[in-house]
């Protein structure tokens, strides 16, 4: 099969031919419909979080399965299905107690002694989030997707993979927003839009969205801020106080800076919580005010939305049938796997929301 | 009537005359029995803290009400209480919400143009987080007390107050400890204890207590600790971790110090929650690792125990009379009112658990 092969920080990805495996026990092959090029990957591709290379990235996908093991009972050949970030093995503390995203079982991967899921030149290449989505084929385990409605678009379905369900989870799962509280979001790209729309969707009562460039604070509005705030104009902290006395309840921070993720904490409310969203550069360390903690305000991470994707996913899917979570404003072009390359440039200039990699059908 | 007044960071209190108002119509009149000598008084004290002075400190406190104004419904004359950290108002967002330690209404205080609650040399003076207990009477707002069961000793009482609803509400409030769950206390003077016997009550699978001194370790057992670790022997962080691979659930710190405070959110496992009690110098800053953060692990502040005193008092003192929760060891010396400044010395020292002032009845 084609697949995207990322060498070393700085280069280009390759378009190459590379091996796929057959299916083991619990093991899916899917054919890939869509793949979102998410932020996450770009953080590899610049080498800001190290990974073993020659890698095929990728991990915001959706398809349709192919061929199933001899143990799989969760999809059948046919059905659409969206991958997961993580792959849960059901049954560690963290599965057991609904922590899915923080499953690190080697269960669901293959061992050493097996035959490698991909290979290229002829030697094993690792799986990059268990999934390698840059390709046209993905071979997975059954616990690292979920099948979805047949009406579902599936170009659309992938965004649910990584940026929306990370945006909505962190809102729905990590930080638990209830109706009427408020909440501030920092960043509006594609994370950052989908926690807009949770917050929405989760009966916030200001949502106040706050970006750099006011095309995307636009876009914010249409995704549910009901007020924007561009640090251009002067400190967002000070911006939020004013439009809230006191603070909000929640804020996020959805683009991964330490600057933005200390402002995330510092708009609080007494008792408010910061949830941190984006990857920061490793290294660095957030400055956090003890005073500040004193009167009850935390700061917490969300790891891939807090997800469980068996249950998030229908939800989320019902959701945008519904008209209740916004994807199509979310696609800002669809590309073919050879342009990748240009998909990575757009997001390292941070003005288009998300492109989507569709392949032919 | 008597008072220990604090004047100046650095010079010992004094025993003074301190006049006393009558009580407002929702006020009430206690004679006070017991007072603990707590550390946050002492941050004061030391002027780590800043506050306008001259001033009656004191806070953890019991005693017997003496007159109530007009319309105070919840104690009368006679009525055995222990005092409040927080009065709350009842009816703000923090209050509604079951944050009452949160509240900051000045309903519950004396406005400018009334009758000051005390005065010193004709003067007013203000009080002390709506208390100043280090005198022979109180003058509070009603929801700055909670009446207790008259088989309860009032020198236990007092410690109810302040330690051991910071510590057990710290657990019981603002962590929610479950059962089965891992747990290390950082420091293990007053608050520390309190922490290691509310996570014992709360069911804590293992609690590891961590202090510098042999001696605290070995009553942090006899409060519940399963385990115990001196930093004397190398870094707490790593001793942990020998002790529970990954990490524990929740991590209290209990002291007061930025190092402290980062070692509680470094020895979390993947997500676990640091609770900060200790007040850290203000000033300082916590240093959070954010890839620390990302695997959803949490810091917050808890205030005051996260308290609902009117709930959460009579069942620490019901605790008490069952022999669940631990008074008596944490008393380390009964002393008089002209004493305090010794007391003082000795937390300096860092060696004792807690003095109580007991007044002549």
């Amino acid at each position: 099969m084609k697949a995207a092969v990322f060498h070393t920080p700085g280069s280009p990805l390759t378009i190459e031919e590379v091996g796929i495996s057959k299916p083991g026990p619990r093991e899916v092959l899917v054919r890939t419909v869509a793949v979102g090029v998410c932020h996450s990957d770009l953080h590899f591709v610049d080498g800001h979080y190290p990974h073993p290379a020659p890698v095929v990235l990728g991990h915001e996908a959706s398809g349709i399965v192919e061929q199933v093991g001899s143990l799989v009972r969760t999809v059948k050949p046919g059905d659409h299905v969206v991958t997961c970030l993580s792959a849960y093995c059901g049954h560690c503390e963290h599965c057991v107690t609904g922590h899915l995203s923080l499953c690190v079982s080697p269960d669901t991967k293959r061992g050493k002694d097996e035959e490698p899921r991909l290979t290229y030149v002829q030697k094993p290449m690792p799986q990059f989030i268990n999934l390698s989505a840059y390709a046209e084929q993905m071979l997975v385990h059954e616990n690292a997707l979920v099948a979805i409605r047949r009406d579902m678009p599936l170009d659309r379905a992938a965004l649910l993979g990584c940026a929306v369900t990370t945006g909505t989870g962190a809102v729905f799962n990590t930080a638990k927003v209830r109706p009427g509280e408020t909440v501030a979001v920092i960043g509006c790209g594609g994370i950052g839009l989908a926690t807009i729309n949770g917050a929405a969707l989760a009966g916030a009562g200001r949502i106040i969205a706050i970006d750099m460039q006011d095309s995307k604070l636009e876009l914010a509005r249409q995704f549910g801020a009901t007020d924007v705030i561009n640090p251009k104009n002067g400190d967002p902290v000070q911006q939020v106080q004013e439009l809230l006395r006191g603070g909000v309840h929640h804020a996020f921070e959805c683009i991964g800076l330490k600057q933005t993720a200390e402002q995330a904490f510092n708009m609080l409310a007494r008792g408010g919580c910061a949830t941190v969203i984006g990857m920061i550069k490793p290294g660095l360390k957030l400055e956090i005010d003890p005073l500040m903690l004193l009167h009850e305000r935390r700061i917490q991470g969300s790891f891939m939305g807090s997800n469980r994707f068996p249950v998030d996913l229908p939800r989320l899917t019902d959701f945008y049938m519904q008209g209740r979570l916004k994807l199509d404003e979310m696609i800002s072009q669809r590309i073919r796997l050879d342009q990748i390359n240009s998909a990575f440039d757009e997001l390292r200039r941070g003005e288009l929301a998300r492109s989507v990699i569709v392949f032919d059908q």
